[in-house]
């Protein structure tokens, strides 16, 4: 983690993958992070993929670096103790992110702005029509689950779910982006505001920024599907003769021109270029190419072994890349390691020592630390009540037993 | 368009798809965003997909609201021009993002902050450990293409590339992260600095926040294939009577309740749970059972059309969604329309007119403005010339006939 963020303070209501990764973003930024649960954990305190005693790795990995509150929302005292904890007096506090639905009660921003005028509250939302909807349900309709997977055009395409929950990874990034965006505002003017983003909004954007839209509107075209080839230049996978996967791709004249001469196929392919009457220098010729382009790479990979080919390309201007299951990754990529200062390896409680991104972002400035484990739920209750509210051990007591407040909560 | 980044302004050197996204973010929020280019454009200035004249809708999507130099680089007045403006005085200036290697020479952060020792610099490159990486080839490395697609875990796995350029989106919005992190901290303290973000990073740090390398470490498990199945809960696709295809997903007990009422299924889909012995109220149980709770969804989907689930579905707490090619997405989905206020219609010069989304943050106290459309090459040339650098007309004319700038340039 980083300290470039000390100072600001998020108080953070969340479940699933978005809105806790927005938060855990700014807590690897240095930012102080509070997520308030109930006091059996939320909805995502148990989620899979979860270890042989029922332990969530799925928590463990998306609220690294934060503090962990559990309180009874439901009562009372619960909800003034977590009104005073979002709208705290101080400069870098006063900022509350939540995906849970806040348009109303005790939770919405017109009550809470009451008690602090310039509050800050960013609310991630499902769909721009007030709809309920997840990363998967906001995918099969952004249109590229019809030109994902082995399809190429022929027959009526199937839809193929990509694994990776990028909506929800992208939202969560864009709300780090929004309290930062929010927070200089009110720096430079003293202002609070509402800030809102919906996940569907996040892939549409995405889907208008990559010109889908304009494909269809403007080019009367809808993209189909040319399975691994990278659409418009060239890129394709390739089995080597130890049955291993690759990928090559050419972004550049140089990768082409190097990838033809590391491999020794420029007069192979240079007939293939003139057979076809295309202009292999073009990036839209060579996509339009790629069957043909693939037959003689396909094979010259076949012949050798993956560790042959890396020799070859290594040090070479060709792009490329092994295909790795999760765990050829860790046992094969030093950049998956603690020989990147990304990684390091850390204690989880309850779980186990393992391999921990840290922020993806390395700011000169400041010395990388360690990244921070995430917390067990509720385990810094006594902290924030007595710290941060300036609670009484004996008041501290009483919520305990009226069942306001617990902490730390074994999550199984 | 949002003015509430308004002040910031950012130079930038870029190609493909992170960096200029990491641009267009800041210019979507109302940061002033120059991007530069050679004078014949860069090497994703012609990039498909394209119009039927060669018209690059990459370039129209991914630059949308920023200004464009066309300059040569090569040149050392043109070095000493683009210099200047990088490191221009200024509150909210003095920021330069970049992926393009920038690690030695003039645009290096050493040389430049030699003009301005609080300069921001981020730079993005490929991957952690020097080489150049694109999105496919750091996409093979982290293990998604092998659990992508229908494979389900039987056979040896064959690698499924997402089409979303998801690492490259991620960097994108990381990039304007960190832009804005920096830039608080030099308001904070007055120091500048180099900021480093390898796309590899990205992707590793993704996969480790979303649990994939603990289940490898801690449960020593190689994630497998579930085809469209949500890992870990209940989700899965449907084909309807009439050939369209849907996604039901059930991450909450509500949603699971509201399911099996909805499709009065509750008998049949309890029977399965006795049969199994299993607990359909826990998520894990769910994901479990997936295949056999699917069946009797498939039948009563298969019985119905898209338009008759839809009536059952709305208004319920059933959370599904109808799966849509682009051309569908843009024909039948509300949200990607005006009636969205994140959409505007714009005409783009030499492409037409189409829907442009904005920014997918809403920042509550300013309003939104319609979204401004990408530069041509060069188009603002001339005004940056002469209102940021501060040269006469005779003095730019001077540079146009040597070759040092140019624009608008026509780029098919």
């Amino acid at each position: 983690m980083y300290k470039i963020l000390e100072g600001l303070r998020v108080i953070e209501a969340s479940a699933f993958v978005a809105a806790p990764l927005g938060g855990m973003t700014l807590a690897q930024l240095g930012a102080d992070v509070i997520r308030f649960d109930p006091i059996r954990g939320g909805i995502d305190a148990r989620r899979w993929p979860v270890t042989k005693d029922g332990r969530s790795l799925y928590w463990a990995g998306l609220n690294k670096g934060k503090r962990s509150l559990a309180i009874d929302s439901g009562q009372p005292e619960g909800r003034e103790l977590l009104t005073a904890l979002i709208t705290a007096a101080g400069e870098g506090k006063g900022i509350f992110s939540t995906n849970l639905r806040a348009d109303k009660g005790w939770m919405s921003y017109d009550e809470l702005r009451k008690r602090r005028e310039d509050l800050i509250m960013v609310n991630l939302i499902g769909s721009s029509d007030g709809s309920s909807a997840v990363d998967y349900t906001v995918n099969c309709a952004a249109g590229f689950p019809f030109v994902t997977g082995n399809q190429r055009g022929d027959g009526p395409p199937k839809p193929v779910n990509h694994v990776l929950p990028a909506w929800d990874a992208l939202a969560g990034i864009n709300l780090a982006l929004a309290v930062l965006a929010a927070e200089r505002h009110r720096r430079l003017t003293g202002a609070g505001q509402l800030v809102r983003l919906a996940l569907s909004d996040i892939a549409f954007a995405m889907t208008g920024n990559l010109g889908f839209i304009q494909e269809v509107e403007i080019n009367h075209e809808d993209r189909k599907g040319c399975g691994n080839y990278l659409y418009g230049a060239y890129g394709s996978e390739f089995e080597t003769r130890d049955k291993r996967w690759l990928y090559i791709v050419v972004v550049t004249g140089y990768m082409w021109k190097e990838l033809l001469k590391t491999t020794g196929l420029g007069d192979a392919i240079g007939a293939i270029e003139s057979r076809l009457g295309l202009d292999f220098k073009k990036e839209g010729d060579r996509f339009i190419g790629s069957d043909e382009i693939s037959v003689p790479i396909c094979e010259w990979c076949s012949q050798r072994t993956l560790a042959e080919i890396e020799e070859t390309f290594n040090g070479t201007g060709v792009c490329w890349g092994p295909y790795r299951s999760f765990r050829q990754m860790l046992e094969e990529d030093p950049r998956v390691s603690t020989s990147n200062p990304m990684f390091s390896e850390l204690e989880q409680p309850g779980i186990g020592r393992y391999l921990v991104p840290g922020s993806p972002i390395s700011f000169g400035a400041f010395d990388r630390e360690p990244p921070r484990r995430a917390p067990l739920l509720g385990e810094h209750t006594d902290e924030i009540l007595s710290n941060d509210l300036g609670l009484s051990d004996s008041e501290i007591g009483r919520l305990r037993e009226s069942g306001v407040v617990a902490g730390p909560v074994e999550v199984t």
